[in-house]
């Protein structure tokens, strides 16, 4: 049996998150059915996690064990040919066998895109959350900093009881602006729920003044979901990257070569 | 009365262009209905140029004669307030008496946008031109310069015979990539029916190396549209930007500080 990674890229608006559910469409259930389509076989396709309703991937890497035997390259290019536009693609690889994209993931990046501008931008307004007052980037690195590093993330943390444990360590966390869109880098060995969106949603609070970047010891000490800022649309929320040993045959430099980073 | 200039973005594709029309929703009928509702007013606002349908705009000059007395941040927020979020006026100023944006414009600016990667891009599909070959970038630099200067464009023209004149002069034509998307720039004091698409269908053909860059020489001799490459799809093309001299009240310096550049 062959063990399979693709790389994946999916706009979010179209699916309710990546993995299968009763109620709605999936980006799992699409590759699901594609695969089904192309090759006759029933396949279940693992992701490095699951995305909620909405949110994008700019690069998921999902797992598919399988007894089909054309080439990495026929597998993509059938794969796209079937599939809608708003799921691509972006590579195959052989992946060691028992590669597991949940359990061997080191890091993940994720991006959150906000828009600041006076005006709406006409093509991407899909792509983020519009805010209205003026953000300070740089009082938000203040507060970004402050995040990096292990802590205990439960107030970032929707639902926080239903995990052993809410202790993360944040490798980076970054601010930058390009015109009116404020990114929001966000780079963990993991992540607990709607952690990045409540992440967002408290450094837009530190932009607008409302909230000091100093306020986030204390909010990382008190441990209580309610005293940070709100859970930011999924809408502006990107699955940048996920990071692999080399032992697993990850193509990716970044996430073989910087042991040392975490 | 008052000659207001709005700038204007919109995305194309839900519009069957600018122009009102029988057959389908306008970008200028939905702001004609939008000024109506805010003001109680009937007019009738005048772009610098019809765009077709799907075209989009990044910033297109408006003009809109009215004796509403509202002032013009009060104009924008209420006209940002009602319109659909892939219309929005980016600036509203009062214009010189007698601005006219079709007679005073000096300048246009078009971007064409192909994607040629190996995998389309899940966010951006529908404001590209997807191509399946590698384009070379700098067989299409030699062959936009050749389009700079005054030359008689029939060649690149839908339906030649309806004008006085097909002579323009093409004051800037480049040819850029960032990643897989390249874009295609043309400047011109003035432009044909589908100019900037049959000039992007044509550099795509010299980028794929079916056409050699020199040929665009004997193009523009030939004044043959059946010469020239295919009329490149609508959704990849945007109007950048309008100049108008300094006379009109333009407040940008591109369109008032080079006189010389035409």
């Amino acid at each position: 049996m062959r063990n399979l990674r693709l790389d994946i890229a999916y706009d979010g608006e179209p699916y309710c998150g990546w993995q299968v559910q009763p109620n709605g469409l999936t980006v799992q259930q699409v590759l699901t059915e594609t695969w089904k389509k192309i090759t006759q076989e029933d396949v279940v396709p693992i992701a490095s996690g699951r995305t909620d309703s909405g949110v994008h991937a700019l690069r998921q890497p999902v797992a598919i064990e399988t007894n089909m035997t054309l080439t990495l390259d026929a597998v993509q290019r059938a794969l796209n040919a079937e599939l809608p536009p708003s799921i691509r693609v972006l590579d195959v690889a052989e992946a060691a066998s028992g590669f597991d994209p949940v359990r061997h993931a080191k890091r993940k990046l994720y991006r959150y895109v906000v828009h600041d501008g006076p005006v709406g931008d006409v093509h991407l307004s899909r792509l983020c959350w519009k805010v209205r007052s003026r953000l300070d980037v740089d009082a938000m690195n203040l507060a970004a900093r402050r995040l990096e590093g292990t802590h205990d993330f439960r107030s970032f943390e929707t639902e926080w009881p239903n995990r052993a444990s809410s202790v993360r360590t944040v490798s980076f966390c970054r601010v930058g602006r390009i015109g009116d869109f404020v990114s929001i880098d966000v780079e963990a060995n993991g992540f607990l729920y709607n952690m990045v969106r409540a992440i967002a949603g408290t450094l837009v609070e530190v932009g607008r003044g409302v909230r000091a970047p100093e306020s986030i010891e204390t909010l990382l000490r008190g441990g209580n979901r309610s005293q940070a800022g709100p859970t930011a649309p999924a809408q502006g929320l990107f699955l940048v990257r996920v990071d692999y040993p080399a032992s697993t045959g990850d193509p990716d430099p970044a996430g073989s070569n910087e042991e040392g980073r975490e």
